[in-house]
C-alpha cells in the first residue's frame, strides 16, 4: 500500500517486548515472510525488557523498555512500529513521543475482530484454565465492551507451547467452539503473539484473528493511509 | 499488501450507494488513484439507490440495493467489497452473504480514529447546524460509546459542497476546533464519503480520517491478512 | 384507548416483512381478535420481502419492503403502523417518513418486558441452539446492554414451529428456566413473532412477553396518547 | 383495551405520593377526562407522603407511604396503580407486593421517548436552572443512559408553575431548544408531573412526553396486554 | 485517623434498619470490637423498620425508617452514619439531608472490592440459589457494570445463617470459586451485613470483602478525611 | 484505625513518582501532619522517575520506577504504599507484586467523589484550557464512566501552580461552577496531587476531593481492614 511512485520500500520496526532469545517472542522471519511488497520489517528484542509478558508487572517494565527504544529510534527513519505483545504494553505512550503510527497487537486483533463479527471471545494462554464474560481491564480501557463475549485460558503456559503444539491446538478449538456456543461468540481473537505460527492451524467455521499478523496488516495500512498524528515531539 | 509471488491484481468493488451521476459520490477518479500496488478497484454506482444517503429511509433503500448487487457479484472474483457511504448502509447484511470482506466507510474511518486518538468526534454535512454530545445509533451499534466526543453539523448540504468548498472547510476547521476545546476530541472524523477529496485541504493539528480513502485502505488490509470470515452463502 | 367522543374506529395497519402465504406470517385472525375496542386492524403481507427474516440480508430486504409499502400508505388514514417482526426491519426509516406512529414488534416486546423485570432474556427460534450472554445489535442499538441477560436459541426452525408444538413448548420452557438460573432473567421475552399464539401456553411463574401481541397495545397505546412525532415528510 | 366482551370497566387506581390537597398534585379531573373508554381512574394523595417530591428524603417518605399504600389497596379489584411522581417512588417495591401492573411517571414517560427519538433530553422544574449531560440517577439504574442526552433545569419551583405559566411555557420552550441545538435531543421529556397540563401548551417542532398521561396510557396497556408478573404475594 | 490532638472520640452511629431483637443484625458488640482508636460506635435498631431487609418493600420501609432517624439524630454530635445493610436503604436520601458522612454497607463493599481485584462476584444469602452474569439494579445504580463479574445466591436463607454455619460456609466458599473459574471474578464480596462475623472463617486465596466492615472502615475514613458534603439542612 | 492493641505504628510508604526536588511533587511535612494516629510516613521520590507526570510517556516511566521501587522494599514491613500521582501509574502492576494495599491518588480520589455526589468533574492543571465530557482513559479504565461529567483543565502549568497561587485558585474555583452550572458535577475532584496544599483553600459549596490526602485515608483504612489481596509473589 506504499504510494505508486516506485522508491524505496517503508520500513516498520517490530518491537518484541522481551529479552533476545527469550522462547515467548515470535521470530524475525515470521514478519519477514509476511510483510507485503513495498515494506519491510526489521525486529527488536529489548535487553531491558522482561523474560515474557505474562503479568502487569511484566507489562509495566516492557512498557518503560518499549518506551524508551521508541524514543531512540524516533529519527532513524522508521515509518511505523509494531509493539509486538498481546497487552500492548507503552502503546498510549509510544504513540505520545513520536508521530508516526504506533500499533500494538491486541489493539489490532480486537478492532480486526469487530469487522468479523458482532462479538469477540480471546482465547488466552497462561497456566491456568478460566472463563471470564467481564471485560478484562485492555477491553474497558479500549471501550468496547458492548462486543466482548469472553475470554478463556486453555491452561498452557506460554512457554511450553512448543512442546505441546498439538495438544495446544486441541485446546483452542475446543474452548473456541464453547465460547461459540455459551458465550454468543461469532469471532475468535487469539489472546497471545506467541501463537502466531500456530494460527494458521487452526480450522474452525469462524473467523481466527491472529494477533501478530494483524499488528502488521494495521502497521502497513495506517502508513499506507498517511494519517496525521498528534505527538508532543514531532 | 497482496502475496509476494507477482500475479493478477487483487480487484476490490466500491458501491457508491447512490445512482449514477448523483452529484454525492465519490469519482472513480479518486479510488483508482488511491489504490496501493497489488489492488484494482472498480467502482459502481446502483439504480436502484436514491440519490443520496441522508435520512434513514434513504439508508434503507441504499442497504437493499447493496445486498442486492452483493448478491449479483458474488462469483465474479472480487476480493473485497466497498460500501462507500459513512452510514454502511447493508453492511452486516451483505457480510452474511458473501465470505469476502465487506467494509464500510463509516465503520473504517471510526476504527481507525481509535487508533489516532482517546475520543473522536465526527463532523458531519447537512442543512442543519447542529452539536451532540450523546451517541448516534451507528455508534452504538458499533459499541464504541465510551469513545465518542460528540458530532457536529456545519450546516452545508451535501449537494452543495462543491460550490461552497472553501466555506466548507472553514466551518469543518471552526466546528473541530470546538470539538476539540468543548467536547474533548483528540481526533476527527469527517462523517460524509463526499469529503474525500476535501480531507486533505484541512490543515489541524490533530489526525483527520477520510472515510472514503480509510474504507479503500481497510479492504486492502483485510485482502492481505486473509481472515476467513463466516458467511451463509460462501 | 380511543377518545372518549364515539366516532370510527383508529384503524391500524400491521405490515408482516414476508412475502403472502408465507409459514412465518402471524395470522389477520390472531390480530383482529386481540384488537382492543375502537381500534381496527388490517394486516398485510409484502409481495417484494423476503419469505421469512432470519438473516441479516433478510433484514435488509424486509425493511426496504416496508419503507416502500409505508411511503404508499402515507394518506389512506391509518393512525398507526405495526412491523410485525422481531427484528424491527425499516423501524427508524418508516418514522422518518410518516409522522403517525410506527411500532416494532423487538423494540416492543424488550420495553415491556423492562417494566415487568430487572433483567430480560430472549429465548429465540431458529436451526441453531446457542446461549450468548452478551447483547446482539438490537439489544445494543436500543441502548439497553445494562438490562439484557441473555438470548437462548432452541435449535427448532421457524417453519417447523407448527409441526412441533409441543416439543418448542417443552424447549422454550426449559430453556427459560435456565435463563433465570443461570443468566439472572426475571422476564421472558419471546425473539420471534411466530411464537405470538404459542405464548398464551407457555406456563411459567415469570412474565413471558409476546412479541405480536407487543406491538399491537404499544400501537394502540401511542395513538390514544396522540404523541406528536416529527417526520420528513408529515 | 380492555377485553372485546362489554363489562365493568377495569379500574385503575392513581397514587398522588403527596399529601392531599397539595399544590404539586395532578387533579383527578385530569386523569378522569383522559381516561380511555372502558377505563376508570380513582386518584388519592396519601397523608402520610411529603407535601412535594423534590428531594431524595421527600422520595424515600413518598415511596413507603406508596408501598402502604398498595399494600393496603391489594385485594380492592384495581387492575393497575400508577405512581404520579416523575421519580417513581415506591415502583420496584410496589411491584414487588402486588403482581398487577405498577406504573411509573418518569419510567412511563422515559419509555415512549425512546420509541419517539434517539435522544431524549428532560426538561426539569425547581428552584435552580442548570443543565447536565452525564446520566442522572433514574436513568442510570433504568439502565438506558446510552440514549440520554441531557436534563435542564428551568428555575422555576413547582409551587410557582401555576402563578407562572406563560414564563414556565417559556423557560421550557428555550430549554428545548437548547437541548436540541447543542444536546442532540430529538425528543423531550417534561420531568415532573405537575407539568401535566401544560404539557398541551408547549408548542414545539418535535414529541413532548407528558409523564402523567403517559402513565395513565401505559397502565391501560399494561392491563390489556395481561402480562403476568411475579409478586411475592399474589 | 482522628485529628492528632487528643480530644473526645469521634462518634459513629451505626443504624441497623431492621427490628430491634431481629435476628438479621449485626450485634453492636462486632462494631464496638472492630471500631478503630478514637472513634465510638452506637448501634441502633429501628422500631418502625422491617424485621429483615430481603425483598424491594423491605427496602422501601427500611429507607423511611432510616431516613425519619437520620432527621431525629442531626444534633446529637454524630461524625458520620452506617447504614448497616447490603442494600444501602435511604443512602442518597439520608446524605440529602445531613451534610456528615453517611455510609452505606453495599456501597463501600462494592467500592473496596475495586481496590482489590478487577471484577467483583456478589455471594448473597436468601432461599433460592441462583446464577446472574447481568448486573444488578444496584449496581447500575452505582454506575460500575463494567466491573461486576456475577451475583451468585448460596440458598439459604438469613433467619437459618446461624443455625447452619459450616453448611453456609462451604456454600459460600464453593460458589465463590465457581465465581472465579466461570464469572473471572477475582475479588468476592459478600451480598449480606448479617454475614459479618462469618467473614473471617472464609478461606480463600483471594480477597472477600465484609461489608459490616466495610462501612464502619469507610466511615471512619471518611471522618478523618473531613470531606464537606453538600446538604439541604446543614 | 489500626489495631486496639498499643504497639508500633504501621508503616506507609508514599512514593513520588518524580525525580527528588522536583517541583511537582508533595512535601513529606505534608503527609507527616495528616497521617492518623497509629500511622507512620516515609516519604521518597525516585531517581529513576520522570521530572514530572504529565504525558503518557512520563506514565510509563513512572510506572516501571514505582514498580522497581516496590520490588525492593517488599520485606520491609510497609503496611501500605501510596502512589503520590493522580495517573496512578504502576498501580496494578504494583498490586501484582506485593500482597498488602496498593493505593493510587487517581483512583482513590475518584472513589471517594462517588460517596460524595452523583457526577464527579475533574479540574486538571496544565498549559492548556480545555472541557471534556467523554471518559478519559483511566476513568474507562476504572469502569466509572456512568459517574463522569467532565475533565475540565485551568490552563495553568504544574510548575507555575506555586508563582500563582491566588490565580490557580480563582480559575479553579470558576472552572468547578462552570463543571456544576452546565456539566451537572455535584462533587469535584482535583486532578493533580501537586494541589495537595491548596485543596484546602478552595470555598466551593459542594465536596471537593483532595487526592494526595485521599489516598493516605485509603491506605490507612485498608491497613485496618485487613484485606487479604492475592498477589504473586506474597
Amino acid at each position: 500500500m506504499q504510494s505508486r511512485k516506485r522508491g524505496p520500500s517503508s520500513r516498520i520496526l517490530v518491537l518484541n517486548p522481551v529479552r533476545p532469545r527469550s522462547l515467548s517472542q515470535v521470530s524475525e522471519e515470521f514478519f519477514k515472510a509476511k510483510a507485503s511488497p513495498g515494506f519491510e520489517v526489521e525486529c527488536e528484542s529489548l535487553a531491558d525488557a522482561p523474560a515474557s509478558v505474562e503479568f502487569p508487572s511484566d507489562e509495566a517494565f516492557a512498557a518503560a523498555a518499549v518506551v524508551r527504544r521508541v524514543s531512540q529510534v524516533a529519527h532513524r527513519g522508521f515509518r511505523a512500529i509494531v509493539i509486538n505483545c498481546f497487552l500492548d504494553p507503552g502503546l498510549d505512550a509510544a504513540r505520545d513521543i513520536i508521530g508516526i503510527p504506533i500499533v500494538g497487537a491486541g489493539e489490532s486483533a480486537i478492532r480486526i475482530a469487530l469487522t468479523g463479527g458482532q462479538r469477540f471471545s480471546i482465547i488466552d494462554v497462561g497456566p491456568i484454565k478460566f472463563a471470564c464474560r467481564s471485560p478484562t481491564r485492555q477491553v474497558r480501557s479500549m471501550g468496547v465492551t458492548a462486543r466482548f463475549a469472553s475470554i478463556r485460558g486453555i491452561g498452557v503456559p506460554v512457554l511450553e507451547l512448543n512442546r505441546r503444539l498439538g495438544f495446544t491446538i486441541k485446546r483452542i478449538v475446543r474452548e473456541a467452539k464453547i465460547a461459540v456456543a455459551e458465550d454468543g461468540a461469532d469471532v475468535i481473537v487469539l489472546g497471545c503473539t506467541a501463537l502466531a505460527r500456530l494460527a494458521e492451524r487452526i480450522r474452525l467455521n469462524l473467523p481466527v484473528v491472529n494477533p501478530a499478523l494483524s499488528a502488521l496488516r494495521v502497521a502497513e495500512m495506517l502508513i499506507s493511509l498517511s494519517l496525521r498524528r498528534r505527538a508532543r515531539s514531532s
